[in-house]
């Protein structure tokens, strides 16, 4: 007798549906499968020796480790992060300026959580991050987007398009945007429009919301300044997170901004899950204090930049030619192919899965979803070589049965 | 300038404002403070030890211990929860009908996700757990109570409750319930009561979301059954938590219920922080699968039963002769004190910091606020005998120099 839970869902209950992403996943365990589909961290880049070093600190700190932690996070990691991450802020974030999150997509949730009314805008860049489409909805956020090129968002498009906002009656309430081999794309916002951003934010009164996942994951080229570093009225928020520099299973993002934002989020986090595990803290402190973050990046990005230099490679050879596009990304996860203008990417990954390989058709990323068909999301840190190689294959084998759709 | 975040806040961010319990909380760690207003374990009962044992899954399981989990949380850890709690559920649970949250806080943020649109009713007990209040607020739940004996909710005014809210056109969308030595109480719902309150539930469509955290923590007598147990159509969902029978660092906690709401709860998880860790996760079955949850449980115990038993003695000592009155908790962590119809707990709470010592006024806690000024809780699980019988003559030296107002 299901009907007792039916018969009470909220409206955003009824509303959720499984997403196109969850059905290719669940076939993606399939004999033999070759997964372009999913976001993961490659397991044999995990620091295991590394991070199981300071396990003893669950012995040695034992009675304050298995303890509450307060809500803001463990001070030492905090500390840790504000000054580690200070380069590429621009200054050292004090006490206030900086929370630890359930993953950075708790961030997702609380900054929700402190700004959306239903009906207020997001304004994001189109493609953007999936779940962060289905986390700002949850609260009733309305979306517009910015179209994007080789360099990120358009920002000149933002003034315009916030006034378009506000002359509707509408709240643009923030501007979402991942700077660094964004996901779905890959790509990277330049210098000037991270300058300009910035300014618009100010200017206009939209915080921006820096989410910064994969901004570590350089592989070719300099990396550059935040956002953040850009902002002179603190308007800006930025977010970090540990999950592809160390491990997801730490499940710890932070959050540096104004103070006044910090502790709104600080009083959601309460409600939401009371505090982040200390153990967790913790074990990442001790890895952090060790200098390890810096010393086993290294490691990882060779790793990864063999994986995308074969993927680039394989999709040369047997992708270009049938007249597919991409600018290869300078680092992160992702490869975002267009198949032209006539192409049906959902129908193409439902073929390709007949052929053994998985992908993510743009659809689920998009706000404006006009041109989705053309695109689609394929992750090189998962897969080996030779792996990409034979997916390549796969793929121009299905786009010649299909004509690409 | 913070006027930009202040502009944009949300309503329900608007109206967050500091509680009455964290202004206490900030002078509790004043110099010679005794406290008797937090809720925490005691740090010499935590298994520190044996909690460590298991800490070599961190390197032998490293490559899938440090790597994204799934949102319902880790197999091993559901299935032997689901079989270590059979006894006091019934049965055990099926794989799609237990998911693990991240401490049994976002259990009642993901129930609040999947039933309240504002408005909507949520009926409880009064006085009631105040971070559920605080949680389901948030979501734009209205409250409606019900009074307690020391049997617990009196769960015979239910569907006169129910009836009087449905005429006035709202939506009782759950009944929330923390039946074992319930916070802020210290009271347990009687036997006959929960099986009144599965059949109302089942016979109204009301579901029931049965709290759990302190279960097992029970000094004296024999545990009972839980409210899930007597429920014949599934329309009751049991919450528990490791935070006082292991840590509250492990940020574990888990629901058992009809799979359809187990369903919703997990798409819910996905968008706020995708999965719990994996790293706590594990380390929790190493302890639970080498039978210490059970081994360790007589030693936490014995602990809070001399704890429970020296409140008792020094509040009969002290307090019994100025009018205060109470029921002795036979678990949990709480005494309930009755001051008497013209105290006020707010204004003895504020003198009693002077005299330093803390505890919390129940107006928090209440839904009908009308006689809270009457009560007030104190914690026993965190000071030693010497502690609470200081404690309990500054608490009657406050009496007498206020008249308990």
């Amino acid at each position: 007798m299901e009907n007792v839970w039916e018969n009470c869902l909220s409206a955003v209950a009824k509303n959720t549906r499984p997403s196109p992403v969850r059905e290719i996943l669940k076939v993606i365990t399939q004999e033999g499968m070759i997964s372009f589909a999913g976001g993961m961290p490659a397991p044999e880049v995990f620091p295991v020796e590394e991070f199981y070093e300071g396990a003893s600190v669950l012995r040695d700190k034992g009675r304050t480790v298995l303890q509450y932690g307060i809500t803001e996070g463990d001070p030492d990691l905090r500390n840790f992060l504000a000054s580690w991450s200070a380069k590429r802020m621009g200054r050292t974030a004090a006490a206030d300026e900086i929370i630890l999150t359930t993953g950075s997509q708790q961030a997702i949730d609380l900054i929700a959580w402190s700004l959306i009314d239903p009906g207020d805008v997001i304004i994001t860049e189109d493609p953007t991050y999936l779940a962060a489409l289905s986390a700002f909805s949850n609260h009733g956020a309305t979306f517009e987007s910015v179209p994007m090129d080789s360099d990120g968002m358009i920002t000149d498009e933002l003034p315009a398009l916030i006034n378009k906002i506000r002359s509707s009656g509408r709240k643009p309430k923030l501007i979402y945007t991942v700077v660094n081999f964004q996901n779905p794309s890959g790509v990277c916002l330049s210098v000037e429009r991270r300058k300009r951003l910035a300014e618009i934010s100010s200017d206009m009164g939209v915080p921006v919301f820096e989410d910064d996942p994969y901004g570590y994951l350089r592989y070719d080229g300099e990396h550059l300044p935040s956002v953040y570093s850009f902002d002179p009225e603190g308007a800006v928020i930025y977010a970090g997170s540990f999950s592809k520099i160390l491990s997801p299973a730490t499940r710890i993002g932070w959050i540096i901004g104004n103070k006044r934002i910090i502790r709104q989020l600080t009083v959601f986090k309460q409600s939401t899950d009371i505090c982040s595990s200390p153990i967790t803290h913790s074990l990442a402190y001790e890895y952090c204090r060790k200098g390890y973050l810096d010393s086993h990046l290294p490691k990882i990005l060779k790793n990864y930049a063999v994986k995308r230099d074969a993927m680039q490679k394989s999709f040369e050879t047997h992708l270009y030619p049938l007249g597919v596009k991409w600018v290869k990304p300078a680092g992160g996860f992702f490869f975002w192919l267009d198949f032209g203008k006539n192409a049906d990417t959902r129908k193409l990954a439902v073929k390709a899965l007949e052929k053994k390989v998985a992908f993510i058709p743009a659809e689920p990323f998009c706000v404006n979803t006009e041109n989705a068909g053309r695109y689609g999301r394929f992750n090189f840190s998962y897969s080996d070589p030779e792996t990409i190689e034979k997916g390549a294959v796969r793929l121009a084998e299905t786009i010649k049965d299909t004509g690409g759709y």
